[in-house]
């Protein structure tokens, strides 16, 4: 299935009139406060949000996994699913590919099926947490972590490998997420663990060229539940600034303890111009992979006024942005497109900030000031201007409303079957 | 200092023409989706949120307690300082005391200058947490759960004489929070301070008059650190049960364990009838008292989805209101300002919220619309709303305004002084 | 693989005169504190904790399983298993089943491989989290509280047939796990989730045989991650009380949020008469499922502390224990050796505190003999006392070595295969 | 009140023959494993725990303190209270000085009366998280990290006055723990409250004695509720590396979110060599400040299992160990004796633990091994190893046993009078 200008343009149609209502109003709002709504507008279009490969089926859980119907089997109908996507918000430019569940059969191919829905190649995500048939070593008790030097060097190798093929792809990043770990005090070694990582990640940063980065994850637990080898921030900084220039941390929303001021950790790393990039998703216990900002929209909203700050007040290169999510639940696809609404919105918000008077508040103690002015850009409506830019970039003005009226997933199921199977968790 | 209509109207008076155009454009927004903004707007002027007594001075931490200067260091003081807020938002009609803390003296005095400035008694609160001078028994090792029968008798007798205080205040609630608890395993026996709580609380509901209630607050720890005798809603709940007709549930919302689903709970309550109030505040880590509103306001939102949920479909009365945070750094007027701001906002959402399609989306398993739903509602932005709820009713179009433009605080400090100690924490 | 007495006393034989050295020193120890050694043992020995039949095989995380070879595939090996764990330490007199991953084809075939091996059927377990090939209605968006009266119906029907092959089994209770949660704020109706939930318990509350238990388990959070239809002990006892006497809570240790005092939960529920039983296991971050006593140990001891003290305090019934942990790296068997040891443990700790000091030294406050009697039972070394216990059963004095020195696992590898894999998670 | 050799050897008298036989028969146990008894009795003496002067009286929390009689109200008599505890468990042979709390006066008197006692003075600690009478700028808004720059240099002057200080009383370090954070967001800008930090500590640094450390303490939150300075150890590691050689990271066991791997980060640190100190202490819930060993002694195991196995492996300079906790409830000095106890049978058990079998065990991937040879050293019960070697001291072998017996809080209350105040939390 393919989403073209027409259909967006027919089902934006009737929207249009009450659109152009709340957009003027807002925009005359946004003037009166001094703001350049054409820059907004600008801004808010050239924010794109790679998709991962494996976002677009079911996800499961240990207990469980309930298929939705019409997911993407092979590469090119996860690509064209992103093109979905992208056709309907202009926003999703890019998708980031697993490895080994995506691994490109034939190049040229893949490459027009990108370019024939205009999107390119994203960080590339190595995988050493599951054992693939007939692998010579297990990754049962660790990849680049593990005691054993035979699963180390297949580790190495795999992550090579991926640079490899995200080198053919045109991509720019090798992403690291290590499961490696411990579920009971006495199994590892923390010391040799830590060093036996990082030799390994030193092996594969050496086969790094030299326009890439190694964007290195932190998690404190899962799939192992007493330690990780890089549990949070301060290990993945440690390593990143050991391994050198090119590598930095990547910060996913889930991957923290109960509380963590996560915010903070952003505005530190881009303060040492560490921060490589964000795996967006929300949460409430754990690692949950839920929709992005469907629990807690202001914690997302405080993490974009940090990310704009840095733009600005640091040498932090942009972060590279993904979603990560896991979808049990919604539609695949409505939920990517929710993600993707609750990320722009928040960086809206965050954009509109009085910055100056906010500087001006932290200088004089005046607290009540201060959270005023962020509660004031965080309770502004911003959708007509999310949607103001969705339209002139030839996007849907409801994403979600196009996508439903244009009867997409009914369409993909009768294209690909009930029981179609993506590849992931 | 008395704030009159005047200086609210000659406040409001240059905002009025920005008022109306941002009233005016929500309120035809509201209408097309079928909502009564006349009743929207009597429902926000009902909603009053009581001000306990001790939220108007600066609380202080175990590691110290800065002052702001113009603390109310008497009880009518304090009553003048909850009768400034309702001159100027509208919504603080009643004063919620603390006793020993705000012990009348001369209960005619007492009320005209309660009477004066509008406001009533809210619930009362007694104090077994902190020895008085000369107290016969010591509470360090708990009140209405001590083994120790004597200083259980104290707490009781105490308990009853809050009571007769509030009686003839006209309050028609106690509160009851205990401090009660444990800091070391084997510290306590479980199952006897549960039962002496329980016997205890009977002594003080059998002195109820048979118009109040009995409010049981519950709380994990702090400041005990190991165990408190009524940690959970569930524990609370059971007494509730045990106790009779009159006693009810109370939840402070900083009182729970790491990711609770507080929303939830107040569900539960509400559908058993037993959710007797609430004492409004904010927070990351634990007990936090922070300004409502100011970290988690979705939450808030979905709490307040829920209450609005309940009164329509359950049987459960009208809970008890109350603000109980702590004010260590902001101004504490501010603070309740802002305060106030936050639940009226989240009250405002949480009644536009279409509850038929949100019905019809659950019983369709419909999630990414459920979802939709209520992030509309929490997305718009009522502020307006609110604004012309607090401009019919004669209060301020921007509260914390129009207190600077007065200069409350430099106004009660010149009164005051600089040094006096508000009673409290 | 069947294990012998011959077996175990060979293996035995070189331990002994090391063990009683070390036993007979200890029951001196215990002997002056006026313990009976004797009825120590007795005690050690009665304790029986069930065997889930989910545990004997390799459970895996939404990342990846991988299996440990010799698995038990089929209900008869599942029960051999566990007959093995017995034959070693004469503490797992039953199995747990789990339909339907364990429906018995023949029933009479199945009793003689459990009488082979001297082992009953604990309470049955019902599974309506996991679609079955064919279902009619799905268990994606809940089983007892699903808004779809089809998948309500599917499983009452479920659980009733569970309970007809519990009866024939010579089970005696049902234990109702429900992932009955949502993802998403919105998603359900809280009231409405309890009440579905409440209804269909009733009605299978109605089919339980007047001998049988009905335990009700709650869990915060996973496979759903913002809301679950039993969150707490709360729900569950409120359950519990409204279906009647024979419904009862179970406590799973790794179903709590973060520093819950879970050992307080169990003197609460014991007071009430309304603790059903225990799933045994232990966890870090969340629903681990490691091995009891991996982490905190001192926690179980508080755990058994209360259970002990509750025996002889409360009229609760004696409740059902079973371990219930995922065996994702050890070998299955003996991780559930480990377990059963720590909880052994844990239980004889607990039987030797001294219960009068400690009832004093509550009664006068004395907080750090409090806590030192606690520490002393906790801190004396009991294995010499629980391996004597073992001994007299006729087990193994060190199981594990024993289960080693037997090359249990290599055998089960030998007759199973590799890749024999069981029913589980 | 002063304890001497002989009030010791009268109260050791009527336990010897019971310790004997108890130390016997576990020495030769110890000794089969081949452990060498002798050197664990003096690396067991060798373990010195500094007494800070604050946790010498009851510790209160916002809501109340309730003193127990007879607390140190001068630095002399805190001095003595030290001596006390040193006299009765040979551990504890140094105070740490709390500035502004604890200015001597005369440092000839000071010094003779630590003498006098065979003390010393360990770290001192600066206090910039309470206003002073007549202090100039207030710490109310932060110390080291305010955006006043008087407030920042009033905090600077301050810590080079306490390292002043601490050179006259032949300290070696000095310990910065920062309440500086903020309570809302917005409030501060973290990039410039991190820079403000850095640069403050730098001026500090520079006049740190060549032969001293500065111990840079992390803490998550509290007295302030949304940020931190210095919130984890990687923001604490990140200074100190920028500081340099002396700059270290101290770890309070009570400072960190929930579910924290507090060994790890032990781990980390010692193999960056940047562990600097330790503040002792236990918690369930937050900065709880119990009793050491209280609730988790198998974590407090843990810890020193890495801290052995770091002594041993990397080239950490030894830590510099404090207790850290805050006596709300029980006699302080008994608590720290506790205290005292729970650290040094933590520190014994790590040394027994069989190190070469652990390695190979982690080498092989033997879990079960693994985690059963920490428990092994766990479970061990060498009280009596402790016990021998305070006996060998000159210490009491039960230290609260003599102390009791000499029934010294009776005595410190008939010395000081039951109001005597502490100066402290």
């Amino acid at each position: 299935m393919i989403i073209n200008a027409e259909h967006i343009q027919s089902s934006n149609k009737p929207q249009e009139i009450a659109h152009a209502r709340a957009f003027n109003f807002l925009a005359e709002d946004l003037d009166k406060k001094g703001l350049n709504v054409d820059l907004l507008i600008r801004q808010l279009q050239e924010l794109q949000i790679a998709i991962p490969s494996w976002a677009l089926g079911t996800g499961g859980t240990r207990f469980g996994r309930f298929s939705g119907g019409g997911e993407p089997a092979t590469l090119i109908q996860k690509i064209q699913d992103v093109g979905l996507l992208h056709a309907l918000n202009r926003s999703s430019n890019a998708i980031s590919l697993h490895i080994p569940w995506d691994i490109p059969e034939d190049y040229d191919q893949i490459g027009q099926a990108a370019a024939a829905v205009e999107i390119g190649f994203d960080a590339v995500n190595s995988n050493t947490f599951q054992d693939q048939a007939q692998q010579k070593h297990s990754y049962k008790f660790g990849s680049l972590a593990n005691s054993d030097e035979g699963a180390r060097e297949l580790a190495i190798a795999h992550n090579i490998e991926v640079i490899e093929i995200g080198k053919k792809l045109g991509s720019k990043a090798l992403t690291v997420w290590l499961a490696d770990g411990s579920s009971f005090p006495g199994q590892q070694s923390f010391r040799k663990s830590l060093q036996h990582t990082f030799e390994s990640l030193q092996k594969i940063y050496q086969r790094l060229p030299s326009d890439w980065q190694m964007l290195i994850e932190y998690k404190p637990y899962e799939p192992y539940f007493y330690s990780t080898v890089i549990p949070d921030w301060g290990t993945s900084f440690l390593l990143a600034n050991k391994l050198g220039e090119k590598a930095r941390t990547l910060v996913d929303l889930g991957h923290h303890l109960p509380n963590t001021n996560i915010e903070q950790i952003v505005a530190t790393l881009m303060t040492e111009g560490k921060l490589g990039g964000f795996h967006f998703n929300d949460s409430k216990y754990g690692d949950d992979d839920l929709t992005v900002g469907s629990i807690k929209p202001y914690q997302l909203f405080l993490i974009f006024n940090e990310l704009v700050a840095g733009f600005s007040e640091t040498k932090n290169p942009k972060p590279a942005w993904m979603i990560d999510a896991s979808h049990n639940l919604k539609d695949p696809l409505e939920d990517l497109l929710q993600s993707v609404e609750a990320i722009k919105l928040a960086y809206a918000q965050a954009l509109i900030v009085d910055r100056k008077a906010l500087a001006y508040a932290q200088e004089t103690q005046d607290l009540a000031m201060a959270q005023g002015l962020l509660q004031d850009a965080f309770r502004t409506d911003l959708r007509p201007l999310l949607q103001e830019s969705l339209r002139q970039s030839g996007g849907a003005i409801s994403p979600i409303g196009t996508y439903r009226e244009l009867k997409v997933r009914e369409t993909l199921i009768r294209e690909r079957g009930k029981d179609s199977k993506s590849s992931g968790l």
